[in-house]
C-alpha cells in the first residue's frame, strides 16, 4: 500500500484526488482481477471464460459502488482498467494455478481487501454520501466482485463462509470514515485505515480467527 | 398498511409524496431486512453476514427499482435505511430465529409484498413510466431483494417455488395502475390495491394456493 | 439478419440510428425472452414465472449494458420490449416446448448472440464509450441475460460450459468495433460482423467447436 505513494508525488495527487483514487484502483483491479482468473483455473476454463471472471470480479465492486452513488462507471470511462484484468488473466493462464501463486494472492487479496474498502468509502466521500454509506461502500466495493464470481462460479460464497473478509473490508472502511469525520486528511486516514484492515484479514489467515456465529436456535424455512 | 396513515397526516403528506414513500419505504425495509437476517440465522452465520444480509434483502428491491427508473439510489441518499437494516438484523440475532417469529415474519412479508408492490409501482410512475413499466417495478421491488438473498444463500430463490408471491406483488401493483389509470387519487389507489395483494398472498399462506404449472412436455437442456 | 434490413429502408433508418437500434432490439429481445420461457417450462412453473424468466433474460442484457454507459433503460422508456417478452412467454407456454422447438431457438438464440454482439457495441458506440468497452458491452448485451437465467433457474451459466457462446458475441462485437475504426460505415460493419458471429456459433453447434481449456496445474480453495 505505503509503497504505491511516494512522498515527493503525494502534493500533485492530492492536488488531483481522482488521479489518486484511479491509481490505487489499477493495483487493486489487477489483485482482483487475478483471484477471478484462478477461479476460472481451477474449473480448467477456456481464456475466453478467464478474461470474464478475471473482469467480473476485478471490476465488479468498484461497478457496482459507481452505479450506487451515481458516478459514471469508472472502467467505461478508462479503458486500461479492463485491459488490466485482461493481463492478469493471461498472467494466470501463462503462470499456472500452482499452490505457491494461491498462498501469494491470497494475500494479495488481503492487501486489496483494506486498500479498497478505503478507496471505496473515499469515492462515495467525494461524491457526497453519508459517513454510514460510504462505509457500505467500502466494503461493497472490496468484496462485490468476489462474490459474483462466487455465484458465477457455483462457490458458496465469501459470505457464507465464516472467514474474516468482508468484516476486515468494513474496519479499513470504519477507520477511514472515522478519522475522515475527526478531520484527519484523505492520506493519513487511509495509511491508518487500509493496514489495519489487512491486519485483521491477515491475521484471520495466519491464525484463522473467525467472529463468533449466530448462537440461537434455527428455522427450517425462509420467508419470501 | 392502513395503520401507518391517520387520516390528518394525508393531507401534508399528499403535498409532499416523496415523504409519504419514504416513510411507506422504512416499514418495507424494516420487514424484509428481518426476513434476510433470518436466512443468516438458519445457516448460523456471524452478526457481520446477518448485516449483510439484512440490508440486502431490505434495500436489494427498491435499488434496483431506483436504477432502473434512473432515479438516486434512495438509501445512498438518507443512511436511515441501512440503520433500519442493522437494527433488524440486531433484532433477529437477539431475539433468536424460533418458529413463531418466523410464522409472524411470514406475515409481516406478506404485508410488506402488498405495500411493496404499490409503492414501487408509485415510485416509478413518479419518474414517469408507462403503466405497464410500473407493475414491472412494483414486481422487482417486492421480490428482487428475497431473489438475491435467496441467490446469496445458495438456496433455490422464489421464482422457483410453485407459491404465489411475486404474483401477489404483481397483483398489488397492477390494481394501483389501473386505479392511477382510471383517475383514482395517489392513496385511494393504494388503499385499495397493498390490501388486495396482501390477501392473495395470505390466502396462499393459509391454504396453500397456487398457480397452475406449465402443462407441456419437457426438454432437456436449455439453449444458451 | 440481413433479411430484415431491406436496402430501401437503410436511408432513413440511418437518418435515425435510435430507430434502427430499437428495431434490432425488439427481434433479439423477442428471442432471448423465449428461451428464458423455455428454461422456465423445463421447470414447470406458472405463467408468473414464465413471463419474469421470459423478461429477465429478453432484457437483462441489454438492460446491464445501459446501466453501465449510463443510458436510459431501454425498456423502461418504451414498454413493448416487455409487451414483446410476455408475448415470448404466452408463446412457449401454449405452443409447448418439445424437441424440435428447442432446436429452432438454438438456431434463433446464434443469431441473437451476433445481432447483439454488434448491437451492443453500436449503443456503447453512440453514448462514446473507448473500442475495447465498446467491445465488452457487445458481449455483455448478448450473454448477461442467458447468465442471470440460469443463475436463477439454478444451472450451471453458459460461463462454466466450454461451449463457445460468449465467444461468437465476443468475435462479432470486434469485427464490428476493428471495422468502425477503420471507418467502415455503421450498416456494412453491423452485417459483416453479426453473420460471421452467428457462423461461429453455428460452428459450434453443428460441429461441437470449443475452445482449449487451461492446461495448467489446480489449486483446491479460491482466495476471497
Amino acid at each position: 500500500m505505503t509503497g504505491l505513494v511516494h512522498p515527493e508525488l503525494i502534493s500533485p495527487a492530492l492536488a488531483h484526488p481522482e488521479t489518486v483514487l484511479g491509481a490505487l484502483d489499477f493495483a487493486g483491479v489487477a489483485v482482483f482481477a487475478a483471484t477471478g482468473a484462478l477461479a476460472a483455473a481451477r474449473e480448467k476454463h477456456d481464456l475466453v471464460t478467464f478474461a470474464f471472471f478475471a473482469a467480473i470480479t476485478g471490476v465488479g465492486g468498484g461497478t457496482l459502488r459507481d452505479l450506487l452513488i451515481g458516478a459514471p462507471v469508472f472502467w467505461v470511462q478508462d479503458w486500461r482498467y479492463i485491459a488490466v484484468c485482461l493481463g492478469g488473466a493471461l498472467a494466470v493462464w501463462l503462470v499456472g494455478a500452482g499452490e505457491w501463486r494461491f498462498r501469494a494472492l491470497l494475500w494479495l487479496d488481503a492487501i486489496g481487501l483494506g486498500a479498497y474498502g478505503v478507496l471505496g468509502a473515499a469515492k462515495a466521500e467525494a461524491f457526497g454520501a453519508p459517513p454510514l454509506i460510504c462505509i457500505v461502500m467500502g466494503a461493497l466495493t472490496a468484496c462485490f466482485g468476489g462474490i459474483v464470481r462466487d455465484i458465477l462460479a457455483g462457490q458458496p460464497s465469501i459470505l457464507l463462509r465464516r472467514e474474516i473478509t468482508v468484516s476486515a473490508a468494513l474496519l479499513a472502511a470504519t477507520l477511514y470514515v472515522v478519522a475522515r469525520e475527526l478531520g484527519v486528511d484523505h492520506w493519513p486516514a487511509a495509511l491508518i485505515a487500509a493496514p489495519i484492515g489487512f491486519a485483521l484479514r491477515a491475521g484471520a489467515l495466519a491464525w484463522g480467527w473467525s467472529l463468533p456465529a449466530f448462537p440461537g436456535g434455527f428455522i427450517r424455512k425462509t420467508p419470501s
